[in-house]
C-alpha cells in the first residue's frame, strides 16, 4: 500500500519546500524533491497546491447533551464534516456526567459514543466537574489512559471556585496534564441575565449584552494568576473572543508564563451585528460575538504569535431545535455553532491569501501547535518520516462559496452561508487513505482510532511569544 | 435666508442628540429639540439620519504638477467631488515651486488655481522645499497670511536632511505653525529602486517592494525625536500606512509628546494583493499599500485613539496617463489615488456600522480633529451656534455601491470600484447652501472661500491619547 | 491675623513661580511676585525653599483595633506626627465595626475618636463590611454627611465576594462615592498560610511568601473588570506594591477607564531583603514588601503618571506588641507600618532630588491628586486665593537623617531608621498657623476640623494617563 | 596540573548546583557533587561561595588614541584590572586608523599593542571607518582571521550616513559578522554643541544637555530599521543609556528581529546629578549620564530580559589629563570612564543581592551572552567539560568598599569611589591559573592569548526576549 503525492508545495510549521511525499503503511515514508516509484503505485499530482499536515481541531462537542438538548452531530456526522474540511484529528470536550460521577465514567461513555462511528482519529479532553479527594486521585490514571488534558469551567452549573481551581491546577500540573479553561465570570453573568429576564429583554441581542467582554477578560486574568500561584501550572485558554483578554495573556507571556490560547474563526470573522439579523438565534454561543474592534485585535494575535491555536468549538443545535426550545428567548436557547468543516478554508483564505500570515504559521495554528500542546506530536501535526500520513491538499487558485447544502454535518444551517473563500480543499487523507476528494466524502465510519495522548510536556509545547511574524523580516 | 434641518440625530465629536438645527446667514443659528419656524422657511426633514459637521479633508493635491505629469483634477472637479461625498472644506498641499523660489511664490500660484473654481471652502499647506535664512524669515508672514502649516518631505528631490529639519521645526514652532511630514527613508528607497531597475524588475509589485514598511517607520521615529530635540515642536505625520510606525507614535504619545497622525481609507481597506491584479498600475502610490496585518493595526488606532485624522491624499492620475507615461514600469508611473469623494462613506460604513467606532469618533476623525489641528475650529468641524453651516446628512439605512461612473472627479477609474457601503450621503450643505442632494451636484464654481487659518495652538489640538473607546465603557 | 511667606518658590501641581504668599483668616489671600505688608504683619522668609500645599495623606489607620491589637497611635499622636512631616490633612480608613452594624455606627465612633484630638484637618473613608438592603440604602446619607468614599476588602474576615462587590460598586457609583479597594485573593492566601503553618514555617519571611505578587495582581484585574461591569464605576486601588498589578491598571487606563491608584513609600524604597534581617518582624504588613524589580516598576509609574497618589497606610504596632502577641510567628503578628511623618521627605529626596519627578509632580502625588479624588479640592491640595492656608516649606539644601527618637508618633521604631534624605521640612502651617517649625511641634490637640467632603466627581479627578513626564519634554 | 574547586555553588546561565569542579590542562575536566582527587592535587575550598564563568567584557578601549589624548590604560594595566575584578576575557574596540587605511592595518596595530602585555585572553572588534569596495571586500578575510564583529559610528568624524550603513550591514551580514553600533544623531549634537559653545556654556553639565536622550533613541530606531532593510541583518547596540531607546528595541524584538543590546553599570547606577558635583569632569562620557528615571527603565530591562549584555566601555583618561586638556570645557574634554575592574561586583551587589536578578541571569549578562554573541562560546562563558577554566569565585557574605587606591588600572580616580558592595571577588582563574586572590594580582603580562572568534551565528545567540524573569514564576 504505497501512495505518492507529487509536485506539491509541502508545508510544515517550520518551513516549506517543493517536494514529493511518499506514503507507506499509513505513514509518511519519505520526502524528497523528486521520488520515483514503481508503475503500480498510486499517484496524486498536487502541482500548484499546498500539501499540509491534516487539520487538528482540539475543540469539538459531538453528541453532547447540555441538559437543554442533545446536539445534532454524533461522532459519525461530526467527523465526516471534519474530514471534508481537511481536518484529520479531533479532540472532543466531554460533557458533564451525572452529579458526583468519577472521571472514568465519562471516558467510558465517550469511548462508546465514538467507537464504530469516527471517520478520523480522535481523543477526548476530560472535565473536572467537582473536586474531592477521589477525583484528584484519579487524574494520574486518566493521564496514563491517554487523557492528558482536562477542562475547568468558571461558569455554568459545574463551575469551580478559586479554592477548587487551585487544587485542580496543582494536581493536574503534578500529573503532567494540561488545564483547559472556559473563562467567564459567573456572578456578573447571573446578575445581568436576571436583570434582562426580569425586564422581558430576551431577544438574542441580550445574550451578548448579558456576558460583556469584561466577564471573559476578568476570568482570564484570574486563571493566569491562579496558575502562577499553583506553582506555575501550564494553562490553556479556550475560545478567546476579545482583545482585552489577549492583552492580559500577552503580559503573562512577556513574563514567560506557560500559558497558551485558542480562538475560533467566528471570533475573527463574525461580529455582533449578527444579533441584529432576523436569524440572530443562529448566533447564540458563549462567549458571544463581539464588535469588529475585537476581530482586529485577535487578527493581530493570529499574525504576531499572541494566539497559538485556531479550533472551532463545533457544537450543533439546529435552528429547528433553537426555535422550538427557546421560543426566541436567548436565555432558553442552547449555545453553540457548527463549523468543524469550515475552519481550514476560512483561515487559509482570510489568513494566508490576505498576507496576514504565512502558510507555515497557518499550519502551526491549525495543526502543529494543537498536536504539540495535547500530546500528539510528532504523530500528528507534522509531515515527516514516521508521522501519520494525515494530509490535506489545498488548491489556492480555486474559489469556494460556502453553502450549507454542500456541507457534511447534521445542522440545518451554516453561520458561514455565502462566504466566499479563496482556495479549495482538494483532498484529505487519513493515515494514507483518501477520505475526501473534490466535494465527495470517500471515508467510512469506524475508520478513526482513539489516540492515547502523551502527558503534557512544556518542552514540546510551542514557545510562548516566539512565533515569527515572518512578513516583517 | 433661513433653513431648518428637522428630526435628525445631530452628532458632534463630543456627543449626540436628536435635535433640530436652524441655519441663518450661512451659519448655525440654533440647536434645540424642537424648533418652530415661519411657514416660508425652507425645511429638510432628516428623520432617521445623522446630521454631522461637513467633512474636512486636510490632504488633497489638486492641479498638482509633479514633473512627471499634471494631475487630472483641478480645484473645480476636485472640490465638486469632495462636495458630493460630504466634504465641505479641503486643505490642499501645495506642490514644489521653481528651484529657489520664495514661500509666497507658491501661495500666489495656488490662490490663482483655486479662485473662481472652488466649490467649497479651502486653504493650503505651505511646503518647505529648501532651507535658507530668507525662507525661514518668511514663515511668520505666511502664518500671518493664514498658512499655519507646512509640509516637509524626507524623500523625493526636495527632501530635507536632519540638520535642515531641525532648523525648519524650530522656526515653525516659534511661528506657531504645524509641521506636517511625509516620512520615508530616502537612502533605502534609492538603493532598492536601483536594484530593481537594474534587474529589470519594474512591474507594479516592485513599487511596494522598493519602499518597505521600515522605510516609513524609520522616518517616523526620526521625526518624533527631531521634533523633541527642536524644543518639543508639534508634529503631524501624514498618510500613515503601517503598524510599526503607529507603535512608535504610541510611545511618543505615552510620553505626552505633541504629535498627531493621519491615515487614509486606502491604508485601512486595501492591501498589497492589489499589486497582483491586472490593473495594478491603478494602485501606485507612496507609501504603497501594505499587507492586511497593517490594516488590522491601523483599525486598532482608529478605534482606540492612536490615530487622529482620516484624510485622502487625493491625487488623480488617470489610467490613461499612468499607462502612457510609465509603459507599465512602476518607477516611471506618477503616484497617487483619487478618493476625495469616498472618504466619509467608507469610514462610516466600515467604522460606525461595524461597531469599530462611535458616530462621535467618526466626526472627530473626519472633521473636528483636522479642523482643530489646522486652525479652523470652531468655524469648521462643529455644529454649534456661530459655526459655519457646513453639514453632511447621512442616511444609515441605505446602501451605496461605488461605481466610478457615478463619481464627480476627473479620473477614469476608482480604486473603490464595486465596494458596497452601508449608508448613503443624502445632502451636503456649504455655509447653508445645499450643494449636493441625493446623487446630484447642486453647487457652483467659485462659491468656495479661502480660509485664513489661525496659528497652531496646542490648546485647541485634540489631546494625544485621550479619545474614548466608548464601546469599552 | 495676617502672615506673609516671602521669597519662596511656590509650587502647585500645575506650575511653579517665585512668589510671595499672603495669608489672612486661615486662607490664602494673594500670590504675587512681591507683596508689601504692614510692619506688624508676621513674615516667614522662605528664600531658597519650596513653598507647597501641605501634604494630604489619604491612607492612615489611627486608633484601629484589628482584633489582634489596638494600634499605638491615636488621633493626637498620629496627626502630630503627620504635622511634623508636612502633612496637613489626613483621611483615615475606619476599622470594622461590630458584626451587622450600620454605616453610621462607625462614623459616630470615629467622630468621637478624632474630636478634641486631631491637630490637623481630617476625614474618614467608610467601609462596606457586609451587604444588605439597609446598608446599601444608607450610602447616600453617608455621602451627604461628607463621607464620599468607602473601602471594600477582598480578603480578611469581612471580604466581599464578586456578587457583593458588583452591588456595592453599583450603589456607590449612583451615590457619587468612590470605591477604594484592598485587593488580595483570599483563597490563595488561605491555602498558602495553611501550608506554611502546618509545616511550621512561621518565620517572618513566610509572611511574604504566603501572599505573592499574583494574589494582589489577580484581585486588581478582577476589580477593574467588575467596576466596568458595574456601569463603569470609578475605582481607587490602595497600596499598590507590584509591577504586574500596575500593568493591568495601565491597560485599563489606556481604555480610559476611570481607575486610579495609590502606592506608599515602603513599596518604592524597601524590599523583601528586610525579611532576612534580625528585626524582620518590623516589616510585617500587607501586601508585603516585594523584590527590588517591583520598586523599579513602581518608580516608572511614579515618573510617567501611571500612579496617582502616594499615601502611607500608617498603622502602628510597636515592636513590643509585635513580639509579645506573635512570639515571632508571622501569622499571629499584627500588620502595618508607621510612616505618616516621613512620606513627604522620602518622596522629595528620592523623587525630586534624583530627577525622577518634577516638584509639580511631587505636589500632585502627595497633595493635589488625593485632594481631588476625595472631594477636598480646591480647599486642600492647592495654594491659590480662597484655598486653606495649609502649607509645607521644604528646604532642599539641608539634609535629614531619620532617627526614630526624633519622630512624633507613638511607635517604638521606624522602618526608615538611618535613611538619609536630601531636604528638610522647615515649617508646616495648618489654616495659617505654624504647627511645626524646624524640629519642633507647635500645634495643639483639637485644632483640626472634620472636613465634610464633596461627592466624587470625575470632572475634578486627575485625568487618567495624562500626567506629563516633564523631563522628557 | 590539576586543580579542584570544592564545595562551591556552581552557576551557569542555565542553572546552578552545589558541585565540585575539577580543572586539568587549563580546561574544565569534570563537574560532580563530590570529586575525590589525589593528595597532591591543589584544592580551593569555595564553601559558601559562588563559582561562576569568568567575566567577559566586550566593550573596552585600551591604549586608544582619540586624537585629543591617548588613554592611560594599555593592555597590561587594563587586563590586570579586569582580572582583579573577575573578568577573564575582553574584546577591545579598535580605534580609528589613519584616514583611508585598510581593515587589516588596525588589526595588525592592535595585535602589536596586546601581545606580551595581556594578562587574560582577548580579541578585538573591527571598525568600519569608511566605505569603499576594497574595505567591503576585506570583511570576509577579517572574519576568517577571527574578527567577526565590527563597529559602526553614527557620530564623530568617521560617522557613516544611511547609504553607507546599508552597504556595511549588507556585507557584514553576508560575511557572518555582527554589526555593533554607537548610536547618536550627529546633526542634532552638532547644533546643540555649537549653540552652547557660542553662548559660553562649556561647564560639564552642558555635555549632557548637548546630547539629550532623543539623540540616542533616534539613532537606535534608525539602525533597527536599516538592519531590517538590509535583509534582516543582525545588530548589536552598545552602551544603551535610556529607556526610550530600550522601548524601540523591545518593539523590534517583539517582531523577532535579531537585535541585541548592551548597557554599562554607569547607566544603571549613576545619574546626571554627577554633573552638579565639583569633580563633574570625571563623568564626561558619551552617551552622557541620564536622570534616575532612566536608571529605573534600564533595570527593568536587566530584570526582564530586554537587555542582553552588561559591559563597561572602559576608557581611561585621568583627571589630570581631563583638566589639562579641557581647562574645564566639556567640548574639549576626552570622553570615557574607567571601570573594567568593578563591573562584576557592582552587578552582583545591585542585581543579585537585591533580588532584581537571579545568579543565573547575572552570569548570562556578564559572561554567557557576550561569549555567545561574539563567537567565543562554549570556550568562554560556560563552566562545562572542555570549556576554558576561566572562573570567578564570589563570596556573597563579605562587603567591599570601592576605593581607587585599591584598584589595578592606571587611572587617578574611580567614578565608583565609596560605593559599598555586598559581596567580594575572592579568586579569579584564567585557563586554570589563579591570577587574582583576595586583593592580590598573581598573574603576569603576556599570559593572555588572542581568541580567533567564530563567525556570528544567530543559532548560538541568546534568544531575543526569552529570558526568564524567574522570580515571577
Amino acid at each position: 500500500m504505497r501512495l505518492l503525492i507529487k509536485n506539491g508545495l509541502v508545508v510544515n510549521a517550520d518551513g516549506q519546500a517543493k517536494q514529493d511525499l511518499l506514503i507507506e503503511g499509513g505513514r509518511v515514508k519519505r520526502l524528497a524533491p523528486r521520488i520515483e516509484v514503481e508503475p503500480t503505485c498510486e499517484i496524486i499530482d498536487a502541482e500548484g497546491c499546498y500539501v499540509m499536515p491534516g487539520g487538528v481541531d482540539v475543540h469539538t462537542h459531538f453528541n453532547i447533551d447540555t441538559g437543554l438538548a442533545r446536539s445534532c452531530d454524533d461522532f459519525f456526522t461530526g467527523t465526516r464534516a471534519a474530514a471534508c474540511g481537511g481536518t484529520t484529528t479531533i479532540v472532543d470536550h466531554m460533557g458533564f456526567g451525572p452529579s458526583g460521577c468519577r472521571l472514568r465514567h465519562q471516558l467510558e461513555a465517550y469511548q462508546g459514543y465514538a467507537a464504530y462511528k469516527a471517520v478520523i482519529d480522535y481523543s477526548f479532553h476530560g472535565v473536572i466537574q467537582h473536586i474531592n479527594a477521589a477525583i484528584l486521585d484519579e487524574i494520574p490514571m486518566m493521564v496514563e489512559a491517554g487523557i492528558s488534558s482536562f477542562k475547568l469551567y468558571l461558569t455554568y452549573q459545574y463551575k469551580l471556585n478559586d479554592d477548587e481551581v487551585l487544587q485542580a491546577l496543582h494536581h493536574l500540573h503534578r500529573a503532567h496534564a494540561l488545564a483547559t479553561v472556559h473563562p467567564e465570570n459567573d456572578a456578573a453573568i447571573k446578575q445581568k441575565r436576571a436583570e434582562f429576564i426580569t425586564a422581558g429583554k430576551t431577544a438574542p441581542r441580550y445574550h451578548a449584552l448579558s456576558r460583556p467582554v469584561e466577564c471573559e477578560a476578568e476570568a482570564i486574568a484570574r486563571m493566569i494568576n491562579l496558575a502562577q500561584l499553583a506553582g506555575n501550572a501550564p494553562l490553556y485558554i479556550v475560545h478567546l473572543s476579545n482583545g482585552l483578554g489577549l492583552d492580559y495573556l500577552r503580559l503573562a507571556r512577556a513574563r514567560h508564563q506557560p500559558v497558551w490560547v485558542e480562538t475560533c474563526p467566528q471570533y475573527l470573522l463574525l461580529d455582533d451585528r449578527c444579533y441584529e439579523r432576523d436569524d440572530a438565534l443562529k448566533f447564540i454561543l458563549s462567549p458571544p460575538l463581539r464588535n469588529a474592534s475585537n476581530n482586529d485585535a485577535l487578527w493581530c494575535g493570529i499574525a504576531d504569535g499572541g494566539i497559538d491555536v485556531v479550533a472551532t468549538d463545533h457544537c450543533t443545535f439546529s435552528m429547528a431545535q433553537r426555535q422550538q426550545i427557546s421560543g426566541g428567548d436567548f436565555s432558553r436557547c442552547p449555545n453553540g455553532l457548527p463549523g468543524v468543516e469550515n475552519r481550514l478554508l476560512l483561515m487559509f483564505s482570510n489568513g494566508v491569501m490576505t498576507g496576514r500570515i504565512t502558510p507555515e504559521r497557518f499550519v502551526a495554528l491549525t495543526s502543529t501547535n494543537p498536536a504539540k500542546l495535547f500530546g500528539m506530536w510528532p504523530q500528528k501535526g507534522l509531515l515527516a518520516p514516521e508521522s501519520d500520513a494525515d494530509v490535506v491538499i489545498i488548491d489556492p487558485k480555486r474559489t469556494t462559496t460556502i453553502r450549507h447544502e454542500m456541507l457534511h454535518d447534521n445542522a440545518d444551517y451554516s453561520p458561514w452561508e455565502g462566504f466566499i473563500c479563496q482556495g479549495a480543499i482538494r483532498q484529505t487523507l487519513s493515515r494514507g487513505r483518501v477520505i475526501y476528494h473534490n466535494g465527495k466524502f470517500t471515508g467510512s465510519a469506524g475508520q478513526g482510532r482513539f489516540i492515547r495522548r502523551q502527558p503534557f510536556s512544556a518542552k514540546h509545547a510551542p514557545a510562548t511569544g516566539t512565533y515569527f511574524n515572518e512578513r516583517n523580516q
